[in-house]
């Protein structure tokens, strides 16, 4: 069975990027350049007519949604350990994604594509300083889940899309003018986790830098 | 082991409340009146921080987020088929539930909280007004997956979670203006699983209508 990862470099497919390499999955990354508008090509939107990355293909058919995505490989990759197996280490764990999908990960859309939300100027700004507020309570909430992790990794022994989603929202963090290094646990376990030999290649692939940010910008 | 559900009449509580009761499960439901602020009381927030429901107590510890809660009671009465067991039909059934949870509901949340997301009122206005008009396409979107689905319910041959999160989303459609007989497929699976007598008792115990679109607020 084949599959395909549809990625765009530090968006949020980097989660299902690093969950195949944390898996040693075989599969072929295909690159979309969201600022190329590549997303809305007709052969792109027959993937996912939604216009967003990730998609994986699993044979012959496209999978939307990173937690869908990831759970997919979860069940098919079930010694890579990307989520606890069972139990309520599963189930916390899962929570935590939930939050960082439904929650955190949309916020930053709010400060990074406030045209999404309104079509009025004013109203964008605005929007966007309230979003920008409010983001950097998230990450001040996501550190205090990092200093409080029941082991090495965010979800416990073993490295898995928890860390890969905390990586990419600091990341994106640093782009809103948040110094990672404010959040020193999460900074410290992005660090950890980027230099994984898997997760390197991912890095590596998508051409990071994991500290985007710039002091004067802020 | 004791199950206790933390849910507010016609909120998005209740798809794991559903999800109880399709399961046979034996469990206390507890009221939260959310117009009455109860969801910031200290007992209520040293259950969730985040002042939200649902919250499901499984013994001692309490679980947030609706599809960590559902797949939570998903793994603890696998026989009530709340989601397909497994392969792709399991995988397309999360993406679905991912894509409700993260897209059309808090959608909706721009629509009823516009404050949630700018302390500027003519930018809330404008927020809540295009949110709306998103909202429409957004169930029109939902409409095309329930033409197309697998079954006689959302996730194929038995009712689940997917249903009681399309229920509550046409519902909520009802508030924001949206008469839910103009996406009669839709329309036609709400009903019929307000029918089922498990879900009859959740809809008698949250005391709600199922359609509650007046034509003279649209
Ligand atoms: N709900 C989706 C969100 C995916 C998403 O936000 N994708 C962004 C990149 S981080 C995207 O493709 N944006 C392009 C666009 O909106 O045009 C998921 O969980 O997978
Ligand atoms: N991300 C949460 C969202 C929960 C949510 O939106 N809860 C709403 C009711 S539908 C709530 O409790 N709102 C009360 C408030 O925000 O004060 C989940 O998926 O469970």
């Amino acid at each position: 069975m084949s599959l395909k990862l549809y990625y765009a470099p530090g968006a949020c497919s980097f989660v299902p990027h690093a969950a195949l390499e944390l898996a040693g999955a075989a599969f072929e990354p295909v690159l979309i350049k969201l600022h190329k508008g590549e997303q809305r090509t007709p052969a792109f939107l027959a993937l996912n007519p939604r216009g967003q990355v990730p998609v994986l293909v699993d044979g012959e058919a496209p999978v939307t949604q990173i937690v869908a995505i990831c759970l997919h490989l979860d069940a098919m990759f079930p010694q890579a350990g990307l989520l606890p197996a069972q139990g309520m280490a599963r189930t916390r764990a899962l929570e935590t994604l939930m939050w960082m999908n439904n929650t955190v990960h949309p916020t930053f859309t709010h400060v990074f594509m406030p045209a999404k939300f309104t079509d009025d100027p004013a109203a964008q700004a605005s929007v966007k300083a309230h979003a920008l507020g409010r983001y950097r309570e998230l990450l001040q909430e996501l550190e205090g889940l990092v200093a409080a992790r029941p082991g090495a990794w965010l979800a416990g022994a073993q490295p898995g899309v928890l860390d890969a989603y905390a990586l990419t929202l600091l990341r994106w963090g640093g782009f809103a003018g948040i110094d990672p290094t404010t959040l020193p646990q999460t900074w410290a376990l992005a660090q950890a986790f980027a230099a994984l030999p898997a997760v390197a290649r991912v890095i590596e692939r998508e051409r990071l830098q994991l500290n985007v940010y710039k002091p004067t910008v802020a």
